[in-house]
């Protein structure tokens, strides 16, 4: 007799970016933010004293949801803090989601979603987006619940809001609007889940903070949501020094924004450089590029930058299979991204 | 329509311990250490640079992982590691039960496990103690789970190794064996986590390395146990800080232990103590006693005692009604506490 659930037993886990040791290698495979977050983050981790880490945390996170509620201007009520948005991702799953009920997403969006439907035994209910990655919804879609990544990965593009908004309004389930890029985009959809009862917006500090080490996520929505999360988080789900870590953080939240915006300069200069050389370059409002390769097979022009000690994210499948995600990392990682991907389009040796 | 799935909806939510602000408080109301971590975990911490901060942490939590094998003698696939062995729980009711199963666990015992019951909409299928909460196994009690607390909470009882083996490897389910006061105990059940393809042994860092804010547990079982907690946490349920922080709490294995005989000598210390004044102490192998109050009721006593600024823990109900649990302090903590018992003991005003 297994001891296994079946569920689980057929599940094909997520499998995460690989997070190679040698520290010579370019990484550009897990969009980590390639500036340091604030010193005021070190300063808070080192002000942690032996007394903070002898006793449980703060199970409701006070300060740090004071913080967030005023950043955004919302109730404090309407915030859930998690460890990490992966697990404020799966709560909602389990929140929102009968067994056997249907989880939506896109096809191609971030792979955990799939994961986190198996998992709790829901069915999973796909909306496939388009040749060039663009958005339609099949009418009559009905699913308990939708993740809605905006911008989207891995393709780095922002949906239209009307499109956004539209669809929030019409849908009978919860939404739950995955922002992990947004502070690299044009816009946000922070009102809608100020407006809507079914909207979630999902936000994490990986990215824009550089702060993918401490896992710190956050849902922001109607209380009845964020109420359901609570209920069934682990009490004591983010250690005090990811709570200490990111109240600083937000507190020098100018920092952050310069970062931000260094990185999308740097974006923008070898999104063109890309283009200049042919290869098809989707607009980002991320902090990665999403790029079909002209002249080679992606896979191909993966596995010669990999010789070369740089790492991007290659997708297998038909549909992301002829492109590439690659992380915006300092100008300098760029050059030599650069160097070595024009090296694998001249066929120079790669060895 | 509401969004919330109906077993959440419905869901008494787990209530964790109070954590007051006032630092006036003497808190022995959550089994807290009262004693500092080792000062290596402290200089562990200080050495996290931004640069690791910044970047994802190892999914596998590789370092730790070894040295928890090397520690107990296992091999790395016999070792799963969550955010606080309450996560490790969770996933135990996720990975091992089927909706509509059977978990089992004391009643009484840690209130956490009807709730993971709930959320999992697995059917709860507790196990009465005896009056004095002692343990008999119903005759063809089946469950696909069952959590054996031992030393179990809050009475601070060990249960006899050879009921416990025999209760083992005669169950037809997993057998989830809670040791997170194992290190105030004088036995372990780590043996029967080797032998034993059904059970696993859950450990914590929260009580005897006085590390509950950094949020570390681990299970110890077969393969295959530890296989599918992987398949369904969490990429990054481990942060970066208590990583570092618990290889080198774990690293200074002797402090730990020098902590610990030190809370043991107090523990026997007051309870020979209340014993003496006539009151009923269960022998405790954890670093809490759990005592019968002769002369007043035991709410009486927990809302004196909370007048003179002293909390302990109250457990309303038919059994666990009559008993107090409290925490180990310091000595002079413990000194306080006997004086505001006497207190109220004695009558005296406690305003």
């Amino acid at each position: 007799m297994s001891h296994i659930r079946k569920a689980v037993h057929a599940l094909h886990a997520y499998v995460p970016g690989e997070q190679p040791r040698d520290r010579n290698v370019v990484k550009l495979n897990t969009n980590e933010n390639p500036y340091p977050p604030s010193p005021r983050v070190i300063e808070a981790m080192q002000r942690v004293d032996a007394d903070a880490l002898r006793r449980y945390p703060d199970p409701h996170c006070g300060d740090l949801l004071h913080a967030i509620a005023v950043l955004h201007g919302v109730p404090e009520g309407s915030v859930f803090i998690g460890n990490g948005s992966d697990e404020v991702l799966a709560l909602c799953t389990r929140a929102f989601v009968e067994h056997g009920g249907r989880v939506g997403y896109f096809d191609t969006s971030y792979s955990l979603y799939p994961v986190l439907t198996e998992i709790q035994e829901s069915r999973r209910h796909p909306v496939e987006l388009g040749t060039d990655f663009d958005w339609q919804m099949p009418a009559g879609y009905e699913a308990a619940l939708f993740f809605l990544t905006n911008p989207n990965a891995p393709t780095g593009t922002r949906f239209p809001e009307e499109a956004v908004s539209s669809f929030c309004a019409s849908f009978l389930g919860v939404v739950v609007i995955d922002e992990a890029y947004v502070d690299f985009a044009e816009r946000d959809c922070l009102a809608l889940a100020a407006q809507l009862k079914n909207v979630l917006v999902v936000r994490t500090l990986s990215k824009s903070y550089s702060l993918a080490g401490i896992r710190l996520g956050y849902a922001i929505g109607h209380p009845v949501l964020i109420e359901a999360l609570y209920k069934i988080k682990d009490s004591y789900n983010v250690n005090v020094l990811t709570q200490r870590i990111a109240l600083a953080a937000l507190r020098d939240r100018a920092y952050m924004l310069r970062n931000v915006a260094q990185v999308k300069r740097t974006r923008e200069r070898v999104g063109a450089q890309l283009a200049a050389l042919g290869h098809r370059v989707w607009p980002s409002e991320t902090n990665f590029l999403w790029v079909e390769p002209c002249g080679r097979g992606a896979k191909e022009v993966f596995e010669g930058l990999r010789r070369h000690g740089i790492v991007i994210r290659y997708f297998p499948g038909s549909k992301t299979g002829r492109c590439l995600r690659i992380t915006v990392g300092t100008d300098a990682e760029m050059d030599r991204f650069l160097m070595g991907w024009q090296a694998g389009m001249d066929g120079k040796a790669t060895a």
